[in-house]
């Protein structure tokens, strides 16, 4: 009986290896679940919130730093797929690309995953014109497809689209200042570089940019 | 010696009294100092983040819980007057706007007072079409002042101010989620009726309301 209960998780852990093998490819990263407790209570995470433009090249944030911060920017926090940050009409027409020392990732909230969009190449730099860019060992880059609006004029579905940007963006700030981590946001964006490099459709507007690290000291 | 000492803590009092009402008119407000720490774990209150169209109308929020409120969303956390959201290279460009049956003010950050710009007028119906909003009994609107912006456009002006504004919005979506309260962002604001209502400049643009209170049941 043991044997065969030992085939049998055997079997188990190959189906769920091989149904999440069918979703992921080999270049995309499986992030651990997020602690979706626990941080700082909300007002002294408040309190702290502020701009860092300095960040020390040499410290990484481990998988489950990454997990947890993508989850608050914009992970999803209901059963009905709804999120950490509310979007006009629940369009959801933000992605987070994840600009990574070991390549570019698109964060699929749904499967909390990352899906390479430029694998193995560093184009963090490409996330912002300041020096500091290249320190951070992570840039977010919050991407709006404005395609997936239904305003009337491009310029209206910008200002929805960048609203909706600057409430995810929020999030990164204050988990930033709950867990002692060193962010910015910033709309200046070589957009032009960036937008090859990563692999965005025409309709794909890169609004804001935060990148996370420790502080440099 | 008692009775000379009991002067002199009467005089002090007056003076501080005096102090006050040198900068504040009778129809303004000075708000109870805000708490700035404690509330709810920063993971919880984005657990809890979700939007709320459904608004008890016969329960009003404190005083103290409006001070807390406007601190979250965009008080002065820092001797440099800097704020709890970001702004683009620090224009500070966005006004809060406080929309109560007694009347309609502007957020003093620095004093932590309200302003009054239209005292003794309950115009909370237009910050917003939908029938809900004249339930809730505070309505925040979320105002830039453009001419405070250095961008070349007005279309980049106001993409910075709606990012801007999105900050905000999202610190009163956490602190309503971390405090009990319902509140529900919306870029669909009566501006044409609203503006002189609450005596907006030309060059002021209403980005964002955000109408908050209890759930009704």
């Amino acid at each position: 009986m043991r044997t065969l209960a030992k085939t049998l998780s055997l079997v188990a852990a190959l189906c769920v290896f091989a149904a999440t093998a069918a979703t992921l490819s080999a270049q995309d990263i499986a992030l651990p679940s997020p602690q979706k407790t626990g941080g700082m209570p909300l007002m002294d995470a408040l309190a702290k919130r502020s701009t860092s433009r300095s960040f020390d090249s040499k410290r990484e944030l481990s998988q489950q730093q990454l997990s947890n911060l993508l989850w608050a920017a914009w992970g999803v926090n209901r059963g009905d797929g709804r999120r950490t940050a509310p979007s006009a009409n629940n369009k959801q027409e933000i992605d987070i690309y994840v600009l990574l020392k070991q390549g570019a990732y698109r964060y699929d909230a749904k499967a909390h995953s990352l899906v390479a969009v430029a694998a193995g190449k560093d184009v963090r730099e490409l996330g912002g014109s300041q020096a500091f860019v290249k320190d951070a060992p992570v840039t977010l880059v919050l991407v709006a497809d404005l395609s997936k609006l239904s305003q009337k004029t491009e310029a209206a579905k910008r200002e929805v689209a960048a609203a909706n940007a600057g409430f995810i963006s929020q999030n990164i700030c204050l988990h930033c200042a709950s867990e002692g981590l060193a962010t910015g946001a910033r709309m200046s964006i070589d957009r032009e570089k960036l937008a090859p490099a990563i692999s965005l459709k025409k309709t794909q507007w890169a609004v804001i940019a935060n990148s996370v690290g420790y502080a440099k000291k």
